[in-house]
């Protein structure tokens, strides 16, 4: 079923980057081709923010994606925002209403849903190791989804304890010795092509009390904790999930269609070639 | 040489109007199929022209062609006004140079080249049927390549003394015996589909007494005047060349490149299919 050739008809979505990638664009015009929907998805990028979501709203783009560095500048655009974006100030997805915005923040959701789906029970402990936006995201799931035990593992002598206390966690500036029932792994340590591509974000021994290994690293899905994590017999949950199932969130968002984990999963791939 | 697949390199070019047709999108995508252009076109419409205008500025869109009822409108919201535009104060076409909107008006440059190629005298006198946005940017046009003698017909008393005014031509408000060496018809008398789609807006002795006939109606391109104006042996200029004249120009001004006259002719075919 391909799509139908573009016309003054086909619906529009968009993404706001300061440094826009093709993968967005290649994952949602692969899903419209897929399952012959009249969409077309093209990234941009802008050095108005406000002018930009007030030609998505003028023009009738039904969905906006947003990255780095608008996800909290968006926030004041839009009619409404939702939970998931507003505890955490930080938006990814705007869906346009006959002109009435919607802010969401489907990283959010999808930690939650994935909190729900891989059975954690709220009484673990939880160590998440970093403070940044996606770290704020998580750990703000976790909090949200009954988990009083946490602490944050963070250099940053700002953002660490911050977060650790607006979410009631501890914080720490160095793991040591730390364990938990569930560790996370909210920093770049074991992400392809960075300098420390071959290292685990935790020490053999805390992986070892651990019973469940988070790693929100996605490239590549297989990272050195996740490996270790596997071999040590683990329950896991892989950074690849979480962006298959904010992406098919996004897309069911922008088109009302649910797309399957088979068809989500093959998108990925093609867009990430 | 298809079009190269579409990515956040592509550079998408928009129309506004209140009712769009699939006429553009269609003419502009086949071109830069043919011509593989890294471009994507697509019509939108819009409640809120400023903060379309804003977008189209904001996101980069290269190129946004303006029809009714924004052609006055878009004015005042961009940073350059072309003599084009400016004189019939009525806008078709926007160019975005990294944030700086120039607005022009190729209908006007198209009516103008065509009587330079058609070797058109500014002696001569010069007849013109109508006074709506179309008949005011024809007047224009002779009154800029220096016809001095001309004379509007039209029975509006608002608008045809108004137009005649502003260029220095007498007003009438009805044809009567008038004559001139070129007359030209900008009424919708003659137009497919119209209820005069059979009649010609100047009767025979009229057509008789000029030397050029100039029929700005497109559809068909082969009006009743011009066939009429072909039997008497006159020289004829059809809406179809100002149409095919004014795409290409416009066409030219949002991607560089100029299509051949043979380019133009199919993509118009195509894209009224």
């Amino acid at each position: 079923m391909p799509r139908p050739p573009l016309s003054k008809d086909t619906t529009l979505c968009i993404s706001l980057a300061a440094r826009p990638s093709n993968i967005g664009t290649r994952f949602h015009n692969h899903l419209y081709e897929v399952l012959g929907l009249d969409f077309l998805y093209k990234a941009f990028t802008t050095t108005d923010i406000a002018a930009a979501i007030g030609g998505v709203r003028a023009l009738g783009i039904r969905g906006c994606s947003v990255s780095m560095p608008f996800k909290q500048d968006v926030l004041s655009l839009v009619e409404h925002v939702e939970p998931s974006a507003r505890a955490i100030r930080s938006v990814n997805t705007i869906v346009n209403d006959d002109g009435v915005l919607t802010a969401s923040n489907t990283d959010y959701t999808a930690v939650a849903k994935l909190i729900e789906e891989h059975g954690l029970s709220p009484e673990s402990t939880v160590l998440i190791h970093g403070s940044g936006g996606m770290a704020s995201t998580v750990a703000t799931a976790f909090r949200d989804k009954g988990f009083e035990h946490g602490t944050v593992v963070a250099r940053n002598e700002v953002t660490g304890p911050g977060l650790a206390d607006r979410l009631g966690y501890h914080w720490r500036p160095h793991l040591g010795g730390a364990c938990a029932s569930i560790i996370v792994n909210v920093t770049p340590v074991g992400m392809a092509g960075g300098p420390e591509q071959h290292d685990s974000p935790f020490a053999p021994d805390t992986i070892a009390a651990a019973d469940t290994v988070f790693d929100v690293v996605a490239l590549p899905a297989e990272t050195p904790l996740i490996i270790a994590a596997r071999a040590a017999g683990k329950r896991v949950i892989t950074g690849a999930e979480v962006i298959a199932l904010q992406a098919a969130e996004q897309f069911e968002r922008y088109t009302g269609v649910r797309p399957t984990p088979e068809q989500v999963a093959e998108a990925s791939a093609i867009s990430r070639m």
